[in-house]
């Protein structure tokens, strides 16, 4: 028996139907299924935001939808590109129609406050289509959404003790030192430690260029080097996104 | 470590790309996030197919890609309908563009064999349109795809033996003795054993209506008694599958 | 000069104005233009349900709109597939906007219950998804929409006297005895009485694959032997459908 | 028995198989369900385009495509706009995914020479991008589509006998002269003779507005006076149509 | 400074906020990309609108959006089709969009009056969809939009000094003695006088084929001669424009 | 005349088709319609980069379409969101669309190599999606084009010096110094000196919230001070484009 759980997918109707108030969010973690270095799995960013999701629907009496696997098409300067095998990307009137869509159902539910929560950069601007489509659509202005990308909760102080050199940006951390850690935090088994890359950062010039340059990605995937990750730091940044998503939910979507 | 995994998220790149050969299958489980009466999770749908995709993976050295979670909006005479909290379904172009999507993008990786397993009978008619729409796009006439909803491999004796009574046909088997069986087979731990409903069948007539008519469906959500539901019943069946898709799987996609 | 009319399209529009109450059913007949053995006209999907409408129509009052004559794409478990010259069939998403638009614009006129009478299987779901978008634009809980597959009412007294050796559903009663002998009914003169096949049944496995397999189809386009066809079974079925359609349609939508 | 029809619909699979060689013509009848003032029935703008594509096809031994009964919305302009009860219209995108589907369907059928009869004033354009989107799918330059307006055909010397006071131009003829004497000749029963209607013209000004005005156009739903209309009239332009537009077909798709 | 500007992208937004009452009209001109021959320059479809919107926004007191510089492909019987390099146009779904897109934005904002003005003959049906489909969405009966392409408002006695030979319709006026005049006087220094050309008008048939004949289209790609072009017609015309568009205005969007 | 010029819309057809060798480049301008602050007008984010585009292929000899003046949505993060009068967006789809149809056109015309200049932040992915679909449809490995937004052109150097103390990083440069300069560079005439804002940067949290927060943003529309711009910063990076920009067009694109 599950009745603790917040996985919406392991409820039954009934007992999401008594657990679901005016103000109950309802967490959707959205992601990806792409390549990531020689050591972490294909699912890593739709992994992480499922279990960040569920930690964080766990502080504020949450649900947690089923989570979206497929994202937007990986782009060599954020994600490797689409010369890597197992990169699966959708369309982005695809993804926007999913998150559109799934939004629009929980609506009709009732629910009344949505919460996505994200861990692929690519994503971005088609999760903010859909869900500029789906506000169209229930058109009540009651009901509220939130989107987060999750390193974006990152503050200075985790920063510089995650990244004593200084933090690289998000996009050259694609299967690097943050990830990693939040990996081996959250994952443990599904990192291959043996293999954790140490290469030296992509140099990407700023543009794209199509047909992609496999040329311009490092081998290994990763876009920098991902030696220094480590449990601790993944459990650092997890303590923080505990405290920081779980507040600045209830600030916009509870209190 | 995960060396032996069929589960496509959690390989590496180098790993799923040393798996891939000319005849290797990639399985697309897809399904739904719906009621499954008082004792079933809403993630029946999804969970089963899961399950089973990885179970004939392991016999025909097969990947897993990543479940598609939402499906289908369900239908009073099929899935009890829009008036259950929970279900949460997608527009029939959106569940399309979805399986088009990814099969293309497993086209573009060098996969040459696909077999979606599909646990949502809604889901079918979508399912066909995006695999057509994607056979349209890939345009390579050795790529071959195949597509099942998992019951259907249910054989006269199986039936016999886990019916009785009587097979009462699928549409009826919603969250009732056949998806509870296989559950209890699966996923013993998010079934709610004391739950288990009893309800006389769904009395529904040979058309649809809209709006849906809530009172034609059961108050459990389940579409008629599961109470003969079994664990042994759910691997006598899980062991037809396994046997029966993969010599399918082999016929159809590799041999 | 045509007063009596059921047919919209026969109509001035001051005749369809003054005909057009609150609880006028507009029924609107969907089909397919595709192979139907040797013997029929490839366009029984679309010219039965139109005589069906045009006879319940007048049951109950009723209108008829003007037929929609292209449908879902043809699949070789159900129709024999794309490998037949003639069957010529809509994407998905193109029949469902069809349907939408359609009952929208009769919402629009005023109209506020339309009976959908399909002809083809594998529309069935192309169709539930143009209505449930309809649904959702019309947006009035009192606009009634009704949706059936003609042969989904015969009942088991029929099928006993249609099928005396038993009935074996109605993908294989591909341009078989059912169709067969409704036809001979309703349209004699289209029927070629000495080219009516004689095969075996075909015999399909319990999934789909694509690229289509011609081989899986009994040469003929007939799925089984359509000898047993006769004009009175058509009758019989006509009669039937006559009846119980109209107390359905009166059940649903006007009473 | 039809052996000599010229209609697909009434063609079995192995006639129309037959009948195929590579330069033969399939005539697509397109038309609209609406409005044609008191004394026309609804389907003017799909059944004359049946009746011509019929006769043409005749003389170029073609083959005629079920009809397409449904076209772009009503404009007041050109056919009396949305405010007459039964004008039933398509949206843009769908009328075009429509023609795109069929004509691809059947180039796939092994078609080669396409010819889209219309009846409908609005559905130009929308017409002419269906046809677009089919030539860019299909991507055989030898494959060719032809695209006609009835009326187009209509020369100066037919002009001046069929309107000895001056042409008004085709938005004008809307249930008017033109279309009534046509109606008058090939289905003289679904003519209300007593009640062609003599209004003044409509004064339109050279622009559109939204939300319609219905007070642009007279009460009649006739653009103009259709007093003068007669079958001789509408026999003489049938005839030029047979000789000029089998000759154009003749010219453009055949030699 | 430009206080005195209508143009919409030159205002900062408290001046546009400013300026917008009740029936402010805010002019939208559209057009195209496409050859006009020797002598004329790729943007005159949406060059014009520009300087007719500003001049008829000035008379009104209304507010000039920014141009859609790209419209419908080109055929060859009204704009020289897709063969002369430089011709660059939108799907007809595409041009509907922005035009929906824009107007829904502009009646967000509280514009409550919408003025299309069009440069471009094969607009027209994709700008009609375009409005309709924002119609719909806005659903404000007080909501109201006009359409016009500006030759349209040439009358008679315009036409009969500008064209003393006969006006030989828009479509022949391709890149000729319209056009030409109208960029004479409004866009002297983008007109190669010296290039103008003389050539026989077009000879189209009444119909359009696909693969387009590029033999149909004067090679020029003016459809007639522009010879008779000169700054005084233009000027003849433009004054019309402005007296008659602001009257047609000022009586449907304002009094 | 204008025979210099490198503006795809003063150019005729025959001289267009002059200057098109293998690898001429097409520049495409992509912007919005926006709110700017009190001082800039609505244009700045199709003005700059039209401005830009000029430049940059005057250096290498290329050739400027015309610019798409509506772009992405506003978000209140990064141009102040859809509270402020004026700002007029495009769904997601609708820009990709744009995108993807006119970059298929030019490679129809021969073109091949086109290199996108944006100026409005929120485009980039609705950019990249409609370039991904044009590539594909295109399907010519040959054919290449790139994509960049005109501020991540700026080097460290530059930086420092029109940001003295710190560039605060582009979101939050709305309306800002970076904008300012360059606008009083290029277009002094619509800048309103007088009126250039000095308010406090926003303080925006990491998500973002539906439906949107006016409050977040300051009441100016500038996100942060714009005081400290002036022409001759404008003109340093106007510079630094100039050579950079076509440094890199010829690389990627030319040499």
């Amino acid at each position: 028996m599950n009745s603790a759980t917040v996985m919406m997918a392991e409820m039954t109707w009934p007992e999401f139907a008594e657990r679901l108030r005016e103000d109950t969010v309802v967490f959707l973690p959205t992601g990806m299924t792409e390549q990531h270095g020689p050591h972490l799995p294909m699912g890593v960013d739709h992994l992480l935001p499922t279990a960040i999701a569920e930690m964080v629907a766990g502080e504020v009496d949450g649900i947690v939808a089923p989570t979206v696997n497929y994202g937007y098409k990986s782009m060599p300067r954020s994600g490797g590109g689409p010369s890597f095998p197992g990169s699966t990307g959708l369309d982005g009137a695809t993804l926007s129609a999913v998150i559109r869509d799934v939004i629009r159902e929980l609506a009709r539910h009732g629910v009344r406050r949505v919460c996505v929560i994200d861990g692929h950069f690519e994503n971005l601007w088609f999760l903010n289509e859909g869900i500029d489509l789906a506000m169209r659509e229930v058109g009540d202005p009651g009901f509220r959404v939130m989107c987060l990308q999750h390193w974006e909760f990152l503050n200075r102080e985790t920063l510089e003790r995650v990244f004593p050199d200084g933090y690289p940006g998000i996009e050259l951390e694609h299967a690097a030192v943050l990830e990693t850690s939040l990996m081996l935090h959250f994952y443990p088994q599904l990192v291959r430690s043996d293999r954790i890359p140490d290469n030296a950062p992509m140099d990407a010039p700023p543009y794209d260029v199509w047909p992609a340059r496999p040329e311009w990605v490092p081998g290994t995937g990763s876009l920098t080097s991902a030696a220094a990750a480590s449990a601790e730091k993944g459990a650092l940044m997890a303590e923080q996104y505990r405290g920081d998503m779980a507040a600045a939910v209830r600030h916009e979507l509870i209190e």
